[in-house]
């Protein structure tokens, strides 16, 4: 009996893998919510569109040996008896389970940061981004009829929503605490595309930026105090990060910072616990460094491997490589591997930024932005890329950090070319040969 | 003095790269047509929407040190005395031009299949698709009000240009000898939607059908007689290939099948003349088979290639992947490396076909169907993608080619995700772990 706790990305795939390798494998799901799966990362999208949520729900394929406890939480595990005692937090029923091997997939919930009154005022004017709940009730609220927005935090959750909620007609100001947007994955050189973008379509970016409360009057959500100064706001999205779900497992597995440690099998410090997703931190691909991603692709594989090695066979998992993608109204933004602020610290770096047509302006190209960054020999470690097919096009460099190529691979790479959507000589190419020329190398290889 | 024969896209890169690595290198170019450099791949897009053919011009960037004779043809090449024989075929001008070394880029023209009448009627009703007074012309003859049009050979010219016409109004049928289209490129599983979207959007295409004649009536064109019957047309597009302009160079240098022969610094077998693009005959990257190869890319890198040894660096061409994609109406066709009708002619073979969404339902996600060919410990030989963003999923997997991965290298990539632009789990993961699944290999790698 394999128990998965949660059911989220991490655990559809594990579970999907599984079943594939051992159709008689009994799996047994302790989820939280009262419905199985969702897409959290279109909660902006469904919110500028259509407002059905519903949408976002996935069908959880069930076969005869697989059972969803839907509702239930993991209160307690304990690891000598192999069991883990669930409670319905609807019914106050309570059950224990006993497994052979047990999944905690536990994921991340949204991190409420120290703002004075952020926490008590948690969905009466203030929201967080993750659940359908989450997203129904900010929708809410919208609909009451408010002015203005204050979104804290400027990543993906942040900007996204702060896009859709312009959209819906609400003014709209975001505000950071660091220098720059998307902090972690960009450098500030392409972060400025980003922010002037916003900026364009009448996003006010506020950064440097602290938030120190959320100031209310009457029970009434009036407005943001920060250290740039007050702001008036209705609604306050608080998108300040996450924080791991992890609780249960204090004190039966190692953890580093909250984030259950991981080894390459995707086991824990006790051999028959596993653990996926975003509560885990893993080693990035690129430095081997520890690395803590949300990200459902991440989860995806950490669950695949999880998930093989539960089946009785062999995975290993190399490290996550942080290839996200974050669509800010018709902005794509996309990044993988090491910025150059990140890797400058630790070797010498070269980087090179080349911008380019998606396809010829005869047929209709758009501008996209690729930052390539490399050590000094030009092995990629990382890229970022802003535009029209970003996330495509930083697929292709995913893929070269993981084989370990250069800049020279990237020049050489033949890229298909048809002016109807695309261009002879592509922003990669393109962006590869300005590092090529830093370079300077005594041969080429193409 | 560099001397380049051929202003088309080898050329262009060519003289980019000598004048980066080499400012003081004087470079003389020889073009036949009148105007510079042009891009012949966008003549179905621009007959389509604009009819504005100069579009498709570009600008050449010229230095002081760079001399460019347009409407000269390079009449005849004394290796022995290093000169080239020019006239203009306009006003009849002969001038000798010394080169110390010579880059023959003089691409390749179409090939006039032999069909009764074809090359008679050249211009005249039956037309070839390569320079920019063949579009004009084209576009002149359907304004004069036609009902019918029949195009000979389903490749990418033949089946963008039957697009474009049906588009224009006419009635269009295809034509293709082979029991498939795109018979070089896809395998014939592949081929097969292809084939049914043209029929779905009333293009009939008839396979295994060779043309005997272009029936003429008191000289004009009536229609085609084909191994399959006869059919009307008052237009015939002949799309049957190409051949390599390389007669100027005959009992001078290495040829094979009437390509110039060229070794991995794009040399001939006469050192100090080297050969880029249409004309040339190089090695396949993935098997070093013998390989022609008619795309703007591949001539580009050949281009850069011979650029940078003809500036006195070092530069090495490691063959060519032939990455493609041809886009009929709205359907991408896109693919990379050997197909399995060709590899599994040499080697075992395991191959998959997947499908998925580009990006979500709910996000208007569109289809997607890929082919991967790998050989049977599932190094991945090749790959074919129809569908939405087709060019630049297979431009992953010709980078997979380039780095020599496999199947578990591509199940293991982390792609970029965000609802707007991309699914979770792409259509590269979900083939590649089809593969797996064949392969069943006793660990993975992720």
């Amino acid at each position: 009996m394999i128990v998965i706790i949660g059911l989220g990305t991490a655990a559809v795939y594990a579970t999907r893998w599984i079943t594939s390798l051992n159709r008689d494998e009994e799996i047994t799901i302790i989820e939280k919510h009262e419905y199985e799966s969702y897409s959290p990362c279109g909660i902006p999208l469904i919110l500028e569109k259509s407002g059905n949520f519903n949408e976002l729900k996935h069908p959880f394929p069930r076969t005869r040996r697989i059972q969803v406890y839907l509702n239930y939480m993991a209160e307690k595990i304990d690891p000598d008896a192999k069991k883990v005692f669930i409670k319905n937090f609807k019914t106050g029923e309570e059950k224990e389970i006993r497994y052979d091997k047990l999944l905690f997939a536990g994921g991340a919930d949204p991190f409420v940061a120290p703002i004075k009154n952020a926490r008590e005022y948690i969905g009466k004017g203030v929201f967080v981004v993750k659940t359908l709940e989450d997203a129904e009730i900010i929708e809410k609220y919208i609909s009451s009829g408010l002015k203005n927005a204050a979104v804290i935090g400027a990543g993906a959750i942040g900007l996204e929503m702060a896009y859709s909620l312009k959209v819906k007609g609400l003014n709209v100001q975001v505000f950071e605490m660091f220098p720059q947007v998307f902090p972690r994955a960009l450098d500030p050189d392409m972060a400025k595309i980003v922010e002037e973008y916003l900026q364009s379509n009448g996003i006010k970016v506020n950064l440097n930026a602290r938030v120190n409360e959320i100031v209310v009057e009457n029970g009434i959500i009036k407005g943001i105090d920060t250290t740039n100064g007050k702001y008036e706001a209705e609604l306050v999205i608080l998108a300040t990060g996450v924080s791991p779900n992890t609780k249960v497992l204090e004190g039966i597995v190692k953890m580093e910072k909250g984030y259950i440690v991981a080894n390459e099998r995707m086991q824990t410090s006790r051999e028959d616990i596993y653990a996926a997703g975003d509560c885990v931190i893993v080693k990035n691909f690129v430095d081997s460094s520890p690395f803590v991603v949300q990200l459902a692709t991440t989860a995806a594989k950490q669950g695949i491997v999880a998930g093989i090695n539960l089946a009785g066979k062999d995975a290993v998992y190399s490290g996550a490589i942080g290839n996200f993608v974050s669509v800010i109204g018709d902005l794509e933004v996309s990044a993988v591997g090491l910025t150059e602020s990140y890797a400058s610290n630790k070797m010498k770096t070269v980087s090179a930024r080349g911008k380019a047509l998606d396809k010829p302006e005869y047929a209709g190209g758009k501008e996209i932005t690729m930052k390539i960054v490399c050590d000094n020999n030009g092995k990629v470690l990382g890229a970022q890329a802003i535009g029209k097919n970003a996330a495509r096009e930083i697929n292709v460099i995913a893929l070269a950090i993981r084989a370990g190529l250069n800049a020279q691979d990237l020049s050489a790479l033949e890229t298909a070319y048809c002016p109807a959507v695309s261009d002879l000589y592509s922003i990669i190419n393109l962006t590869a040969d300005l590092i090529l020329r830093k370079i300077n190398p005594s041969s080429y290889i193409f």
